[in-house]
């Protein structure tokens, strides 16, 4: 398939490796040349086969000509999206699909009117999708069915793991779901019941452990002998009453920041976090690659 | 060391095999005579040679006799822990010290007014501990500082990984992180947002990934150039809207509750359940150790 990768941040550049590893052939293009050059540079010192399916575009024209697939990964600016997307719309093949990697902006907010509209949809990943298979699809109102399942199907292909939302809605799926835990995460540091090192430490050799296999509905369904819906029965009456104890909207005030901007800084040094992020990306390629070996061995 | 396990469900047998491989002498208590023994036919079927380190206590006196710390585990209802506690009381060496596995009482709530009150706290595993590090530790108002300490030092000898909370508070930590996962989880259901099955899949094809070796502040910490304070300088206003939407506490209803056993049942029938939690346990089993093997690998 001929896919244009439009925007080369880390973003745009993890997409492009995806794209050609699964054999696609890609035409690459950014605002800054610089930019398209590092991203297939990224593709090549991943595997340097790769790099003969990827050019840098000449111009977003260069870039949509003969496209079946636009992953679109530009700034996250409303005003960047629409301008864009109005130059796509006029450049665009009747066929093609339009999916944007943003995490924060509704498909809605930038293709109202535009001859592509149904065409279009959000396809946002986890960061970076290389490694990390998870990406929720999110339709605007006027994204037609047949968009949704080709870009869909395109996912799976690729190894991804897609999800499909219904409807559009604020901060998506993922980002709800990092809210929701952000959120009690910052007021137990706020209330003074652990710090944060110690909140990291609960979900990393605790609660992470089970949900980097199992989701938090499989996770229940095992923790009561018959089933989700006894431990729903027997627990539900205390979630609901911690529910309540959580219900608080809190801003994340700038005490509360700096006091965890400094816990933090003291195990990484902000002139160490560039290093740091190597560190995850390769803690987290290995433990991806061992996910995939433990399926093979004992079923999903 | 010397240790009294008191209760042998399956977090006391758990709890058994964390000691008893970690070289500590165990005297096996349960009300049910067959309980303790199945405990230490547990320990035995993980490796042979602990079986020498554990034996079946004849009374809940034997099991206490000479030990320097008591990890109880019986059944989470308070009139049982309250008769237990008074129990133990009443037979205990002056220094021993007595952790309670519950995952929802407070200490306070039994072993106010005992002799032995600075002497107990809570010690909350995530099960099965001998998979999973984390343990939370709880004080009682009336716990000891000495008595934390040792237990902490302890946990850390054994290999798990223990946090201290300040003091008792609903839910401790880590139900109350998994409580705001689950409530925005259902939330999401309940809107028709997506299917149960994807919620599990963001999770676990997406945020669970980085979360099983970085908590929620080393992952966004990760997520902005200049660290945390930039991350919550730029998106902490929408998660703060978020946090808005996010804020109805709601009961798990027995429609929503029923709709979604039907989904899971259709993955894993009832009557599967059993082998599905030993699945579970190969897992984890299996991510524990590829984790610690890249560790070594790449750091920590």
């Amino acid at each position: 398939m001929r896919i244009a990768i439009v925007g080369c941040g880390v973003v745009g550049s993890s997409w492009a490796l995806v794209f050609a590893r699964a054999g696609h052939d890609l035409a690459i293009y950014d605002h800054s040349e610089a930019a398209a050059i590092a991203a297939v540079d990224f593709v090549e010192n991943s595997d340097p086969a790769l790099a003969a399916h990827c050019r840098v575009a000449s111009s977003l024209a260069d870039a949509l000509s003969g496209a079946d697939y636009v992953q679109e990964s530009a700034p996250e600016r409303l005003p960047v999206k629409q301008a864009l997307y109005r130059e796509i719309d006029g450049l665009l093949d009747a066929a093609t699909i339009v999916a944007s990697s943003t995490s924060g902006l509704p498909a809605s907010s930038f293709t109202e009117g535009l001859t592509i509209g149904p065409r279009c949809l959000v396809a946002h990943p986890i960061n970076p999708p290389h490694l990390i298979p998870l990406v929720e699809l999110v339709p605007a109102p006027w994204t037609s069915p047949e968009t949704l399942t080709f870009t869909r199907d395109l996912m799976t292909d690729l190894g991804q793991s897609p999800i499909t939302l219904t409807r559009e809605i604020n901060g998506f799926v993922v980002n709800r779901l990092q809210s929701a835990l952000l959120g009690e995460a910052f007021r137990l540091v706020e209330d003074g019941i652990c710090t944060p090192e110690e909140v990291d430490a609960a979900v990393a050799d605790g609660l992470g452990l089970r949900w980097c296999f199992m989701g938090p509905f499989a996770t229940i369904d095992l923790n009561a002998a018959n089933g989700i819906a006894e431990y729903c029965a027997n627990l539900g009456p205390m979630y609901h009453g911690l529910a309540k104890e959580q219900a608080d909207p809190r801003p994340w005030g700038p005490d509360l920041v700096a006091a965890i901007e400094d816990r933090m800084r003291g195990h990484v040094l902000a002139t160490d976090l560039p290093q740091r992020r190597t560190w995850r990306d390769r803690f987290l390629a290995a433990i991806v690659s061992a996910k995939r070996d433990i399926t093979k061995d004992v079923g999903a």
